[in-house]
């Protein structure tokens, strides 16, 4: 029996995993006792046979995480953060909530003495500056955005706490989560989902770079199926280096709308808008677009066939009619 | 006229970096005003005609780290850590010093509101893991204990503030310094000055490894030039990733001792024992020894020429007679 927690479980991927976990019933070989999903305020709990909580926490305040910790976890999906854009603009936020509050759930999970299994949610933002125009395995992590700095330290820290045997974690790089349901948010990507998503639902939405501008990315459906996977894979195979990319896609921006328009027809692309945004611009210009994640496709993780899979996958789980 | 912080100010390299600004008055184009010395006890002053003066400071006591940067500084060295056989040893003693007082004097230089120049000492020790045996510039730093740990998370959070304006970091991964003048301390590497310090002095030292391990290092004059030229190194020159290996050499421990005899002849080699320790030789089997770091020499950095050097300036700068 196996008690799970999810912080950042309001978040758009927390209520997925929620759902799948839900769906699910159990993890690896071992049946879900329960599901703590944690966040600002308390999220919807997926409903089903496996018991669900919610409960309210600030991620950084160490004596409220402690708390929350009795009794212990098995496993820990850390999806907790500020995006990217709020970490730019509010650097001192972003040190709290990313960098602090990824130590205060990693020491609680240290506390528990059970040395769980703690899934973290890092990002391809953590590549940038030196880094190779083709990411591979190994290259120095180099982040150009305060937030792609906070999880590059809270990795060092969950491979450290891995080594000495407090935990077992797993911290994966998400590509850009595209289609992402929901509203536009801080994050500097969050116009790689809104000129899909938007224009599906009926609205306008801005494309603040060029067609060219190539994006690596998957589909949310793809990253809960890897982060569950990250939970399921053996210790053994991790090796020294516990955090690593997660497989995605590269497409440009424009064969990605090209794929929207087979799946959905041309309605959705008429309504992006093309006005230059700079600073969104600068920013997204520091990722890179290229990557071979040959150890984590060595791990069993997976990549979208296709960025139709994605549209079609919007279509069927998240998108809100009449919006 | 520049006013200059040292961190770690009692400890040897604080202790020979204060002595040569002192005798060098200057750095860059300006004159030294004054070089305050912070340690947990203060340190002895370098005499000259700088004026010095020195404090007792806890690292990671954010308000008295605060204090200390009205007025505000020009340059810190901020050399202040717990070494790698302690960091590994107490854990928490580790994050406290090496992670949150590196966080705690980088706050203190971003509140002071000057972008200061901030060279901070870090380590070969961040390299392991899946670093290739050939280390280059660009490698993903995988350290394999906790002291190399807390010195990459706070390079990260360097470069970061560096690229926001916060600061002006210059991060240097320092190859083991040998021949470290002082007593032996609780770094893993500390055989690797005891086996020639020890032995010229008259005393016996045991060597952990064999004679074929290979040690990438430096000397301790080498080190303290290369740390000025850190200070005086043109801003615009050092890229989006502000922390990178220093120059150094590569030599066998067995290597090594035979320079030592050339140079001092052959009664300190005798005095060395060869009994195995497998938890020294276990972390330090996790660093790397060989390197290529061609940023550092484009930027200017030395390595040294022979380890002859080495003994011959540890017998005119170093050795304690009759100890």
């Amino acid at each position: 029996m196996t008690r799970i927690l999810i912080t950042g479980g309001g978040g758009f991927l927390g209520q997925k995993l929620a759902a799948r976990l839900q769906t699910k019933g159990t993890l690896g070989a071992a049946r879900i006792a329960e599901i703590v999903l944690a966040d600002l305020t308390p999220p919807p709990p997926p409903t089903g046979p496996v018991p669900c909580r919610s409960v309210a926490l600030d991620i950084a305040d160490n004596a409220a995480v402690g708390r929350l910790f009795e009794p212990a976890f098995d496993v820990i999906f850390h999806l907790a953060a500020v995006v990217s854009g709020a970490a730019e603009a509010e650097f001192d936020l972003g040190m709290r909530v990313n960098l602090m509050g990824s130590i205060a759930v990693f020491e609680a999970a240290r506390a528990a003495a059970n040395s769980p299994i703690v899934v973290y949610a890092s990002s391809v933002a953590v590549h940038g500056g030196t880094a190779p125009d083709l990411v591979t395995d190994g290259v120095e992590l180099n982040p150009q955005t305060s937030y792609g700095t906070q999880k590059a330290m809270a990795e060092l820290l969950l491979t450290d706490m891995s080594r000495k045997g407090f935990l077992d974690g797993r911290g994966l790089r998400l590509p850009t989560v595209s289609i992402r349901p929901g509203k536009a948010n801080a994050a500097a990507s969050s116009f790689m989902s809104s000129i899909f998503r938007d224009t599906l639902e009926g609205r306008t939405a801005n494309c603040p770079v060029g067609r060219d501008f190539a994006v690596w990315h998957s589909a949310p459906r793809t990253v809960t199926d890897n982060l569950i996977h990250a939970a399921e894979v053996e210790r053994a195979a991790l090796g020294p280096n516990r955090c690593f990319n997660l497989p995605g896609r590269t497409d440009t921006i424009g064969a990605m709308i090209d794929a929207m328009t087979r799946v959905a027809g041309p309605d959705a692309a008429a309504r992006i808008t093309w006005d230059a945004d700079p600073v969104i611009a600068g920013i997204v210009a520091g990722w890179r677009g290229h990557f071979r994640p040959d150890h984590a496709l060595a791990l069993g993780f997976r990549a979208d066939a296709s960025f139709e899979d994605s549209v079609r996958w919007f279509l069927e789980d998240d998108i809100v009619r009449g919006a």
